[in-house]
């Protein structure tokens, strides 16, 4: 059996069959406001706190405070974190990490000093702004095998411009084929309220949950909950009703 | 607990749990005729007035009287604000701006002299007109970060093209990423009728409400009602009723 | 209270709670067919024969006498104005507006001659196609400013490409956020007939009607009629009927 | 009241209140299969043999042999007419037309040995293929002037790509607005059947029936029948029954 | 009367009313797996043993040895015909076809020598990938009238590259308006299992069969079947039941 | 009648009455997450062990070792099936399969000595990002002709962009115009659920079964269950229950 790398959102840990496959890359794709960061932090200080696995987090266009800030919120101490060599923050800009001839001369360091086995990337699609659609696909293939090579487990946030869409591409330049596992985070429309759901497309070598579940931002992070039931096309953001469950509304009036 | 900025349109301050969260940037994002406009400054005038933070406003395609005149309609006196040093309105052209070898050559001394808590970009997407795609993302998250050095609340109007669209994106450059707050403003037709919604579909590091709630703007300005209900798919524009409702219409025939 | 400037089409001023503010630019935008030049002639007749306000009219492909003798169909005597020197036609080509350095050297002598206080440019959509989209919606500000600084209340028409569609964007320039007022003139299927609706998208500085009203053009110009009823999607150009709509049929029967 | 130039199709005068406005340009868009063809001859054809006005074809793609073989189906014999002098055909190709330094150089001598007054451009979308954007709309333009100040009435054929859509343009280059009249031509899916579906989008100072007809290609050429009932989006090519003729069924059983 | 080339497909002669239109060109339009190609060796082979008209058939991507065995599933024998001299097999590129300075110089010869009324090209759009947008036009007519003054009847088969489609085009080239008949084949999902329609959209100069008609490929090779029934959409290639359809089956239980 | 090349998918080679028609191309296009690889393994493993026929596994994106880990999840043991001289896994990069003059240069050795009957290109859009639309399917015609002159039977697969989408193409390079057979693997959200469809879509010179039939992933790797019952639509991800469902239900209850 292949190792777990567990996120320690107990509900999403049982969608993937016990968690991420240990070294394998991981792409948390969704749209403004959906969670992307909040799930890539709470995995990375569940890690450091529950499963003794250290990681980074590296991003573009954060500052260290705020994120300080954001992370206190959910009860997460990330200052502390770091200061017990559990968690590095690296506040970067894409420029600087592709200036830097590879990502080895920018993370090379901070990966010895550290030691980590998670690795966050908040976000690849950042990057992919400052790259041709070939070279984006080829920088995260690189990407991807540098943590591979060194037995961390990534797991990289990318942002989805549509909010709600008939049509749904996770990435256009080919991404979601070199990645192992791909998570789907989405706003949904009902009952004129934004609901957030999260959707397992991808899970490579693996058996792992097929439903589209409602999750919530609670002040311990992120909580997934039941399946939608009773709706379709919840993946557009703007489902409707299944004609059964008005059926069955009918029955029960 | 962080600070909160109050809009002082109750329902909305309600809505983001007390206010946006002091120093965070905002995207006020909306089609034509939606009202960004006035929700920005009626978020300057009631700090002004009402909370003590002073504002500045800054255009690029307003002329000042106009913007006196149609305060005026609201009951606002922005020349008085203006007088009084509470607030100071900014009449430029992106260009101007942009020539300016950053914005702390043009933005630097009204700062200095006025001490604002709160700023406004009316609108951000009219600077993008001059920007490439790579650009815009750049230059926003440094002005976004301009202010939040100066503890700064920033407020930016996002011009959304499409008035109705089963597509929606915020902006297609990526912004929505970088700030910590989306408010949508959108027409809705529903039986004949143009109607405006507002959903706030992100709030770093807080809870929000997450309804598509009707507002109006009535002689004080922007009032937030209800939500939608008995409505599937308001986020497009062209709504369609629940088979629900329909089905309790029938119940109550 | 702002002065008004009624365009004489009464249902029209009704919607727009008195008429178009004075000094302000408008925007008819509507697709082949939809009457935007009857709209803007009826505007400036009714002007120069009821409110004492004289006009000049901008076009770039319609012919004098064409004009002329569509007018007439109306009981337009656009000749006896013009001998009147209440209205003036300008037939030009955007070449020709663009090479006179500014729009000064063009228009300058007949505003000095007629002193309008209201013009139309038909179409400005059509000026558009020999900008750059910057420059489009520099140029367009720079003219509506240019009418604004001399008191003149501008109404362009945009023509909209699409006859239907389920996404729908006033200009693809951002113009719909420099204009004051939008007006969208729209062809609408129902039951296997075309209509004509109308709706008041955006009148900054005051309330408007928010309906979607339908209009026939008669022998005396445009009339507004009243609000679609038992359809949703109006906007669309191809509505559904509302299926509180279809349950009424189910109850009548 | 204008003088009309009938097009011996009798009800689709009667839907043009007796016809075209004579020295008036129109548009005859569709898809492939439509008629547009078949519409354009009929008119010249009607014109020289039932209204003594003469006309001349203007084809860039098909050859003399095909129209004449093509034309005899509808009993119209297209040879003798052009020993008649009352018609006369021009087989040519966009290329020629325009290398000949504008149209006169190519038309001219036609125009003063035939004196027409009907003339067709089948199609101006063909020579639309040779021209960039803003150029197909200023040629058009010229194109369509050249005619009225000879005073002709000229019919241009337009070819949409899309045999169905959910939007709807009809031309790109924004040509629908120079034209005086639309007239679009549909192929409709109803009940697995190809129907043919006419409608008038636009006739310039004059009223005109708004309802989609359909019509059919006889071996007397077109012949417009019944406005379709009980549809609804019957431009899209696309359309779904009302669910008012569903309730009427309903009844009915 | 005009001569008729008969297809030899009972059904599909009967819904062109006789066959194509001697010496006419026809396009067969399709998706992937739709049986173009099927159905353009029927039309040879059928021509070539039943009606005495000898064929040839341009392909640019199969290979002589594949197109047998193809053939021979359904009982055609290529080689024996081509050694009959009643077909000819011509496999080459679009590369050679362009570089031989026009067609003639590639056909003239086989066309000389096999004397053939019939022509297959399989595809045109593998030809329109090595050319720009205009061109694919302007050789599509070229090669079509040097079918047509050899007085052979054309039939080339064109790549769509949508299985499914709200919105359907044939050609983006405008190659639709130049042939004299097109024929559409389209795969359609009802009940989860993919079906074939075949409709005629286009038949210059003749009435025909306006119905979408399923069809088979069977091992005798294409049979044309009846209309679809109860279904609204099918050109979509994913088609509704019809509100009837669903009323009867009401009725029906 | 032609050898068959089986998949040892049971239900699979009954689709394709027998299996792939030997010396064929190919294609399984599918999304991110559909089971391309596992299906294309699976193929190569059941060849070997059950049909003694050799394989030849090119990748361009996984590492030998995760491939080996995640076969080992179906029971496969691709290195035993190495050593055994029965299967040779070549993991590559376009840059050198293209830089390598040809296809001969890096295949040509494995060819003789593996002398393979089946090979997988995994996958073939991962060579088509280096290179221009035309060279693609040039490209691609080349390496299926240099596979079928070695007498091999292969399969590429083909990633779609889309998760879901209401138009569908498989490639938009013309590839599937190519191959000999197309099979389509396709998320489905049904009942908040993403199932996955399986569906032939293309099997040159032989019948198949057109059904939509959905497959699981399990710990055997790939089996193929019943069609779909009681949806439309399957094919665009979104698929809508049939009203006849509706009514049963209602009957039901």
């Amino acid at each position: 059996m292949v190792d777990r790398v567990k996120t320690g959102i107990a509900e999403l840990d049982q969608m993937l069959c016990g968690g991420f496959v240990a070294g394998d890359s991981v792409i948390v794709a969704g749209g403004a406001g959906t969670g992307k960061t909040t799930l890539a932090l709470q995995y990375l200080v569940n890690g450091a706190t529950q499963f003794g696995e250290k990681g980074i987090f590296v991003t573009f266009e954060q500052m260290p405070n705020q994120l300080y800030r954001d992370a206190k919120n959910f009860g997460w101490d990330l200052k502390r974190l770091e200061q017990e060599n559990k968690l590095r923050l690296i506040c970067t800009s894409p420029e600087l990490l592709l200036e830097s001839h590879g990502i080895a001369h920018l993370l090379d360091e901070p990966i010895r000093q550290v030691k980590p086995r998670r690795i966050v990337i908040d976000s690849l699609s950042n990057l992919a702004m400052y790259l041709g659609e070939k070279e984006v696909r080829k920088e995260g293939y690189r990407l991807i095998n540098y943590f591979k090579t060194r037995q961390m487990s990534s797991l990289c946030t990318w942002e989805l411009p549509e909010i709600i869409s008939q049509n749904l591409l996770i990435t256009d330049v080919g991404l979601s084929f070199v990645v192992d596992c791909i998570i789907l985070l989405r706003l949904v429309e009902i009952e004129s309220q934004m609901h957030k759901a999260l959707v397992v497309l991808k899970l490579r070598g693996s058996d792992h949950d097929k439903a589209l579940r409602e999750f919530k931002i609670t002040s311990q992070g992120i909580t997934v909950a039941q399946p939608f039931t009773g709706f379709m096309h919840v993946i557009t953001g703007i489902p409707r009703r299944e004609p059964n469950q008005q059926n069955d509304n009918n029955k029960a009036s």
